[in-house]
């Protein structure tokens, strides 16, 4: 009997001896990580929403792929060069932003009067401060202008004329509405007032664009940040989570950094990402069960939509999302950017 | 020994019997509680700040004493009838909106151009659903266009002329600007101004005007809604915490219902309002415990002055604040509302 047991203790140590070494060794799917006060490490979000393989062509996929590789790079370059987080994250997503591809700057989507409204939000996980910009309409990178209500004024968020005087004060150019106009974007505002009648704004099957951008820089600063136009057909100043601190962008230093994308409305009700830091805080999750815990089981409880992109001050990244898609890719210090699309990759 | 025990035991026994005996009777000093289905709550604020006795007449005290309690016994008045927690909150809100001395409706403060411009914000316990307005001007009644989102469309926010459009279709009367004129904000506008170029807008020395109240009801839903008109002098269309879920306003069943005043731009970086809910969620903290940590630790640590009105599904209530007073009020079922405004009350 005595033998049995030790028999069988002896199975288990060596049983657990592999798993610990099994999950410490790198490039295992499922544990994306990295030890050390030397590694930095970038996530990045596209949006997600009903992006299947039958709906794509090559070409695209192909641009999609390529920008997302491009957004990586550049992050790691900030990074690599000793830049903050927060550095790198404002020029991924600034490099987003200029692309039409994506829902958020250059590519927003058109509200139901034919305009462009968009909305973001940046904070930094080492002071907790934040910066946010909501229905703006000239402002070539909100998220800048979000960096500069953070750093530059006594509010978090500002909305509207308002914020784009702010912009204007602080130095900033103004864009007219036409830099926004993509055919693209316009097709499916014509698309949407065909449709128009038969529902109301909104609607869980649409694709959710929005573009996202967590960090960690060499120093152990977190920081995130979400930037994006909204949804097509967009009414009545409409907000969503993107600007909502706690909701689509948060940063903490002990805990994470987070930036979401989905059906907005939902995200606000379960203020999805500062969920994720008190799950960890508070449960003692890791990143990727409290991350997991959130878009797998308490969002779709109450019908909601999307994903996040997360990471914490050990360099774990966690990317889950319960849509057929999310844009979404990663950088960790000496590796390779890795980008992904579709929920079997 | 086992005699001992048993002794032991029989101590330890009556001791638990006579905790139990106190702690379920009424009236003890820091353990407002009651318990059973059919016990109603009501918890109220309408601000708080630098509110002392020496800049205070026994005049203006005595009208805030009066109508916080009209406020207490109108929300009594909903819930004795068997009223639901939202439709107390929404006609206990609108009643301090009504009233000049609040900084919400009528009473709201100007901006620097100024204009009026108000937020607010309603979160349904039961359904975890929500809605808000920030930035509206034409709206006697923020809170009742807050619920009209939440109920009539599938946003959560709106904001500005778009929110005010959303209100015309929904019926809601318009009032001219002119309806939110009171000397008493125009000269602190004017005082304001006179002050503007030695500081930035925004100071944590302020009077935190807002109104709010969270409410448990007999079929033991929950509901809280808070209502502002931001800040004297506010600029470049800024948005506070008030119309932000999590931040100034937070409901679910599950746990409590939480409604903020203070330094908005703290509560939003501080996840206020819902921090205390996970708090009691996570850690397994008493409501009192997790306002306490959150108000009295966590928010003056960043630099944040307020306060939060909370009610859990038990009918416990909390009402902490780290400035020299808060107007608040407290009201249960079968007892007498409870008004108070200085910290030693």
């Amino acid at each position: 009997m005595v033998r049995k047991t030790t028999k069988r203790f002896q199975t288990l140590a060596i049983g657990w001896m592999l798993a610990v070494i099994v999950c410490l060794s790198p490039g295992i799917p499922g544990a994306v990580a990295q030890e050390g006060p030397a590694g930095y490490g970038l996530v990045i979000h596209g949006g997600a929403g009903t992006i299947s393989r039958k709906n794509m062509t090559p070409e695209r996929e192909a641009a999609y792929r390529a920008k997302l590789t491009d957004a990586l790079e550049k992050g790691q370059s900030v990074l690599t060069a000793g830049g903050s987080a927060l550095n790198a994250v404002e020029a991924v997503i600034n490099l987003l932003e200029d692309s039409p591809l994506f829902n958020a700057g250059k590519g927003a989507v058109f509200t139901a009067q034919g305009t462009n409204e968009l909305d973001a939000s940046i904070m930094d996980g080492r002071t907790r401060n934040a910066g946010a910009v909501a229905g703006v309409r000239h402002i070539r990178n909100p998220i800048s202008l979000a960096r500069l209500v953070m750093e530059k004024s006594p509010h978090v968020m500002l909305s509207g004329d308002g914020a784009e005087i702010f912009a204007g004060l602080q130095g900033m150019d103004l864009v007219p509405q036409s830099y926004f106009f993509t055919r693209r974007r316009w097709e499916s505002l014509r698309q949407r007032i065909r449709q128009e009648g038969a529902r109301q704004s909104g609607s869980a099957a649409e694709e959710h664009g929005t573009v996202g951008t967590v960090a960690l820089d060499r120093d152990g600063n977190l920081a995130a940040g979400t930037s994006t136009g909204g949804m097509t057909y967009k009414q009545y100043g409409r907000i969503g989570d993107s600007p909502v601190i706690g909701a689509g962008t948060y940063a903490n230093n002990k805990t994470c950094a987070v930036s979401a994308t989905g059906y907005g409305e939902y995200f606000i009700r379960n203020v999805v990402s500062y969920d994720i830091s008190a799950q960890m805080e508070y449960r003692g999750l890791s990143l990727r069960e409290a991350a997991a815990e959130v878009i797998m089981n308490k969002l779709p409880a109450l019908g909601g939509t999307g994903g996040v992109i997360a990471i914490d001050a050990n360099g774990n990244i966690a990317m889950p999302f319960n849509t057929s898609g999310m844009y979404r890719g990663y950088a960790l210090e000496n590796g390779t950017p890795v980008v992904k699309i579709y929920r079997d990759e």
